[in-house]
């Protein structure tokens, strides 16, 4: 059995495979590859495009899907394994893995980071422990990493640019008033590079680089194909050029549970918004984001209201993209 | 493409087909007039009554929905058009409007005034906003007027009584603990008198007298029939001979926001309840209201159990014409 | 028409044939029983097993589910008939249940005691009330007792020894930080001695016994069986030669509400955790909990681990009895 929990356990070829079957789910919605089969959906947090576009396409591929969201709906969940159960949690994540298991053909899970202390956080525990107790293949809907996010946001850019080898791909930071989750960022870093595309992260210091794992992996996948991660700080030249401009907002790691202290920093940087000017200095570049999006923060009304813009259609092809990865976990794994 | 967001937009007769073809829903349930269509059900407040009509009557046409509650499941959402995103919202109505165009074939939203300022309330802005974005029909599930009670209303009358054409109908404010939508009454308003009612608004003062906007409606629907709509004090006299009485608790207009204000008002007028001495008055009239209902604050246990009332019947028929609604929505426009 | 409130209700030969039927849809689980049928499934309470088990059971039927949680997505709901309603709640359990009648052909209600009262929690009211005015089956997913959890607990029971008659069955309390409802203790103890089971009750004190309505039922029952229902608070006595160990923790009854009482004595029985020692006296007996099972506070990680453990099988037939529950009350009553 396989799971999809990040990308770094995919090849490139295997990745393109999901995204190929997904172009062809995207001419022929209603397939009825999960016919008898249900899904559970675990929500830890909030949704509205990974909830609709789930659901929905679980119902397109003849499937049944069940909503769960623990804590608010269901019961808080413990996953540490051995811990005396005396604190809020009802449930180890070990029976929830077993239970859905005996109802469920595949089990899907969205759980953040606590954003308390990212050492803990970086062990991805919650979705690393359904997956291991779990008897059914288990989906990641976000995490640290948002492998579902990447394979569409893939897939549109190749249904816009063809052919993404050595596309001038920009990463950046921008402002937010919290701080936020990596895992847009930490996915993008994975898959751009992944794809043979020359990545640039552009963050406002050393502070805001990602995690070493996947500046790690960013470096191995550039140099198999011949290409170079590079990390600016200089928001002129990394725009300069650039055929794709990938907007996201993170926490710096070395504050990570000291936003107070982080927070002064990042308000230093508000100018990182992607806006006509910035977009003007680029090879007439795509813009994208993972939504939501708080417009006139991250990007101004005129970059998301640009033809350039194509932040909807990629998250019109997570539903694609989803029904790919589901029918081939169940069906051909 | 046409929306349905108020029956201001809707003539008497096009009104009149869709309850006539809810009419016939109502004999044959499950009809296949929605395979194959996704509907997002968008609710920004509770909801029991227009939830589970709307999912259920969905999937009665073989049609697939789901259920969005921003703010509680999904994000927070603006609807300013220009805004600098920097408060709650994560997301603006502008993206969530064309992403689900992407993933589903209507959106039927829910958005209650937020009772802070009615000048502002009183635009409908992020129905309006919905509607403007999206690239699929939006069916109104109650902001300011509640077009879908509207029709189920109409259709439990004609059952009973036929044609309503020069029935007396009264409107009766009622109290209840908290300020509430005039939604409902702004819409009972409209559709009794679009359908040739002789329509009584029963209010404690001039203060309960609804928004200009549905007074003028009303006013000119009724002159459409050669009607008069009146406004009345008066409890003995509104309910004398009624063939209709149907109740709603409202909050007075000029109080908007200043509820501690209101309040003191509201609290004079407890005995505007529907009881059986004013149903006594009647011409043995039907009783109604769109639910939920405080019994015995409202109306009392007898008049809520009577053979007369009819508020099971509508709650029951707003299953028919939501399936109306969608279906020609979907397949004649 | 009938409902499924308590088992109470049935005979032992009536819950046979549920559970006989349940068997026949374990392993034919797709079976159009429900086509054209709606299930209003109604939680006041939080649920992952049974919301899932019922969403997806009514599924596999061909029948369609609406979950519904008032007081979170819906609205507050007031049970007292005559009740003058000027509190939080906005509408009567009168016409929730009339309303969902005209949408759905059978309801399915959680809704847990209070925990203020014990007086008033035992009777049960809001399901007693919705089953009084509902024109639809109700089936109880827990109040103050839990069926469902019955059937499939002797399902599991039959599944793995046969014949259960004569069978040394202990139902133990256990410890828990909150005080816990008792509805699952009531439930084992009406089942376990029904079926013809040797009960013993181990609990701390005299003041755990449960509720006499159901310790009454499991004197008769035993009796019928010629067996005794046995209360023991010496753990060494209830464990030997067990064939069957069922852990519960509860609240104790004399100290309901004042629960900073109830904890100073609860705390003293921590000892009580299902552990290999205690299981090492037993007849190589199976254990069982309901869940949620706080690991390491109710029963030890070695015992939720081993091969005796069938929680997870129970869970797993909850799916199965709860279909075959609902397809007798949809059409067999």
């Amino acid at each position: 059995m396989k799971h999809f929990l990040t990308t770094e356990h995919w090849s490139h070829s295997s990745l393109q495979e999901l995204i190929d079957f997904a172009v062809e789910l995207k001419q022929n919605k209603f397939q009825p590859l999960l016919k008898e089969k249900s899904v559970a959906l675990l929500f830890f947090n909030p949704s509205l495009r990974t909830r609709t576009s789930f659901e929905l396409g679980v119902h397109q591929l003849g499937g049944q899907a069940v909503v769960l969201q623990p804590g608010k709906d269901a019961w808080p969940i413990e996953f540490e394994l051995g811990s005396v159960m005396d604190g809020d949690a009802e449930e180890h994540i070990k029976e929830v893995a077993q239970v859905l298991s005996e109802y469920c053909d595949l089990i899907a899970v969205r759980a953040f980071p606590k954003f308390k202390n990212w050492q803990e956080d970086r062990q991805d525990k919650l979705i690393n422990a359904l997956a291991e107790h779990s008897i059914v293949p288990v989906i990641n809907m976000e995490t640290i990493t948002h492998p579902c996010q990447e394979l569409a946001h893939i897939m549109t850019l190749q249904e816009q640019l063809g052919d993404l080898k050595g596309k001038k791909y920009v990463l950046t930071w921008t402002y937010h008033p919290k701080p936020l989750n990596t895992a847009v960022a930490n996915s993008a870093l994975m898959i751009a590079t992944k794809f043979g595309m020359d990545v640039t992260l552009l963050c406002p210091t050393e502070e805001y680089v990602l995690d070493e794992h996947y500046m790690n992996l960013g470096h191995t996948y550039s140099s198999e194909h011949s290409n170079q991660l590079t990390v600016s700080h200089d928001i002129d030249s990394a725009y300069d050029n650039a055929d794709i401009v990938y907007a996201k907002s993170w926490g710096a790691l070395p504050y990570f549970g000291q936003w107070q202290q982080e927070k002064v920093i990042r308000d230093q940087y508000k100018h990182f918004i992607v806006d006509e000017q910035k977009m003007a200095k680029t090879n007439n570049a795509l813009f994208s984001h993972c939504l939501p999006l708080r417009r006139n923060i991250k990007a101004t009304d005129a970059v998301v209201d640009s033809k350039n813009c194509v932040a909807i259609q990629e998250a019109g092809n997570r539903l694609h993209v989803q029904k790919s990865i589901m029918n081939t976990l169940m069906n051909h794994s």
